[in-house]
């Protein structure tokens, strides 16, 4: 997919197969949940989005133990309010939909879900509300609901630089997992138990946190053979880190590339590679069409 | 504002707009104070800077107890000594100005407020002192002070790199604010209070310090699916800063091209931005010099 | 060696020099173990890759405690299983080549031979069997058994872009090690044994994890001079690894030039590499076909 | 100085300025010590390297405690057996040049008395051995011996980037520590010295090392203001970082591109930008000079 055409289809309303009921109070509905041209439209988005803050807030505040052992009445009570706030809108979004299942299968209707579910899991599971933080995926409507296509195109741009250069990737990440696989090992054999790589999975850990340039320090190599082995690990991670930037660098100017020399043909004498603001060829002067 | 239009701006006089008295003593001093070509400009500008560079020392070393200790009767008589002296300093300012309130309103006028404003607050308030560290920031006048025009090209050329990437930075960090909420809330569920993980926002802190590969060490997971995560987090960190790296560096390349491209002028619409072999005008068709 | 001919070399079947018998049962042999076009030797491979991943989770499940305390009699028939079972595998290869001994040198002859040997030596010298890690090697296998010469020309191209800027990277590394031994050098001179600086080898440990960023802080500078030149380093290998990235990115970028270059063939000589906008063969002066 | 202009320098004998004597035993002496064509030349060179790295040896294994236990009479000797060496060495030098006043204040006359003086020194002030290690410095005349004319044009390359930038680095740099400064000072305001925070240089210090993403974890915030500001410096920190590696990446692509479009002028249509291989020109196919 190129850049223009997932832009198209971001920009466009994503809404559309989902299908707008043709009239009635469900057609009022939809105009109000899935529209924001409309003020009733606008206000809902933006009084959805200050209850999706909101709600993570409350998820954040129980979560720190001096202020949930205070208020922990009030977020509880909290917790509740949105996920029956939440509920209703799940409901009322599949209502108002022509087809309620494509919507509940969409990106956005498993989020929806998952917003919700786990605090009624919470009734049977008590520490499952806990995960009641995914919701704050649903903030990803906001670029959909300010209309940021502009934003929306840098996203998808940004995506297919990372699209184009995968198998580049694929390749680098394998071979960073056989040097992290091979070297943990080694250090496990090196290092050993007594001094923490009590594994090969903590030594690959240590590996992985030594060769991002990370360090946590939790593990530390304590021989001299330990430590050469990890100062030469260090500057290798140091020097692959080079390689995904790299790739990356060429693939972001590639496209910004790609986008400027527009497939502007000259008809004078079919040359390409025109600036967008160029209005005669550069090659034998005829005026290029707009 | 593209490079040309900000240098233009930054190095013709910023305070011309402030209003340069007509004549008498108010003149005079305008000159020294506000002007650079003068030898009594000039000697007033580097009494100025190092001014600045010992109040900034008085308070590093008033920070340091064992100093603080023994000299804290010097280091306090420096700190209210440069604080009349800049509030003197301010007070000719505003004096030999046609519009203070401008002045007053202006970036500098503000630092300088903020530079003498906390030794007076330390009046009634003891701690205020220590945040007179901001009159650091005087010493961006330096740069205007040593006509250090083409630096200042510089510093505008990156700004413009990054003002022009900020949608894209926008994007950026948004996408890594939802990534580091996300992991941190699962190490959070998975690690929990007894390793240390006490709250999310603490959790949350963890997750940055490891995906900006920083890895204080202060928090470390200890439990096996702990570690994995880590592993990932790490990895995905590492992949992501190449993202930044990539806009900045695709920037910064795009705006060295386009001011190659600007040296040579159209002889019929007198237009620049031409590519090194183009032979006609882009823009009205004229043969180009070679 | 450019990137098509590397990548020619890795596509066609490698193993033509080894000779394949004309045939009988070795003929046979050869197409299920070498080949893979045939149904048998489909499975074969996807048996052989199985077979690699679980002999080397084997050998991580070994490796950590709790469970080698628990199932060791099972991990131990299982490391042996795979031992002969490999064993038998490499004397097959072995039988039915026309050069064993090509075999045998070539890069998985010996990666083969190291997968099995440290369970034998294990007999000898117990410790022998953790080196066995050594056989997640054979995985490298899964590109040439899945066809992916996609991603075989990605891995040369990159391996291109490093060979390119090999003495690009030579060069860095002598500085970066210069740098490293004098800051060590001088760090163990400032801080001492006192402070955990013991020897210089281990001041040269810690600088290198200080200026590839990694900063483990099992050692950190504690006197007022080390902390200053701490910092200095922390800022110079921040710096200084901009530079790696700066070759690999340059590279890289150089590279997809290059292949883009390559696409149109002059009708005069048959050369490629034009430019997008050249009109006329740089090599003959043929009009180029637009 | 442009990369030819700096590479021809490099590459042609440094020596000539210092003058080689006419003949008699200094003109012989001067062929062995300062050139590397001759048999006897070649076989000086060689030994001074193998003796520099000794020597350096010898001073790394004197700082290793058990080795220096142990060995302290055979390190002692050898230290003093190169200190001597060194010593004739140096002032054959001397002797064998037409102008040793130039020789001594060259660069390498300066490391070559820095690598016997600590040992005479040491004499008086037994602490000053260890400053030995500076002869390591000796070892970047193995660039010149080797004849790596072209490792000196990849270093004189990278130099030229780096001059270059220097602005741009300089104008990073000021940022940088004006960032710097200023959120170390919040810090100290912020912890204080009760969390570990005990004065502005150590504030300073640990929010270079967070910035850099180096995070020895020897200091950290405790309080929750402290880890959101942490936080925003590490992202912040994490961009930052993007900024000189755009910088040198884009210096080092147009290093590569200034170099390989070099200067030469079609004769039909005075075009330039031709590739180095190209032999017509792109633009009207005129034969191009060679």
């Amino acid at each position: 997919m190129t850049t223009q055409d997932s832009a198209t289809v971001l920009t466009s309303d994503p809404h559309q197969r989902l299908g707008k009921p043709a009239g009635g109070w469900r057609a009022a509905l939809y105009a109000i949940i899935f529209e924001s041209d409309t003020p009733k439209g606008r206000a809902f988005d933006l009084a959805l989005i200050g209850a999706i803050l909101l709600s993570v807030l409350v998820v954040v505040l129980t979560s720190v133990k001096p202020i949930a052992d205070q208020y922990g009445e009030w977020l509880h009570a909290g917790e509740w309010f949105f996920t029956v706030l939440f509920t209703i809108e799940y409901v009322a979004r599949c209502l108002c939909v022509q087809r309620p299942v494509l919507y509940a299968r969409s990106f956005f209707g498993v989020i929806d879900v998952m917003s919700i579910l786990p605090a009624y899991i919470s009734l049977f599971v008590p520490a499952a509300h806990v995960v009641s933080g995914v919701r704050i995926l649903r903030l990803l409507r906001i670029f959909r609901i300010l209309k940021l296509t502009l934003y929306i195109q840098e996203y998808s741009m940004l995506g297919d630089a990372l699209l184009a250069s995968r198998r580049k990737i694929f390749v680098f990440l394998s071979v960073v997992f056989l040097i992290v696989f091979l070297l943990g090992s080694v250090m496990y054999v090196v290092e050993g138990p007594e001094n923490g790589y009590t594994s090969i999975p903590t030594a690959v850990y240590w590996a992985i946190s030594t060769m991002t340039t990370v360090g946590f320090g939790d593990l530390v190599p304590k021989t001299d053979i330990g430590r050469t082995i990890a100062s030469f690990m260090m500057l290798l991670g140091w020097g692959i880190l080079a390689v995904p930037t790299g790739i990356i660098s060429s693939e972001i100017t590639h496209q910004r590339g790609q986008r400027l020399l527009s497939l502007r043909v000259c008809p004078g004498c079919h040359s390409t590679g025109h600036e967008p603001e160029a209005r005669y060829c550069k090659n034998c002067g005829t005026a290029l069409p707009s």
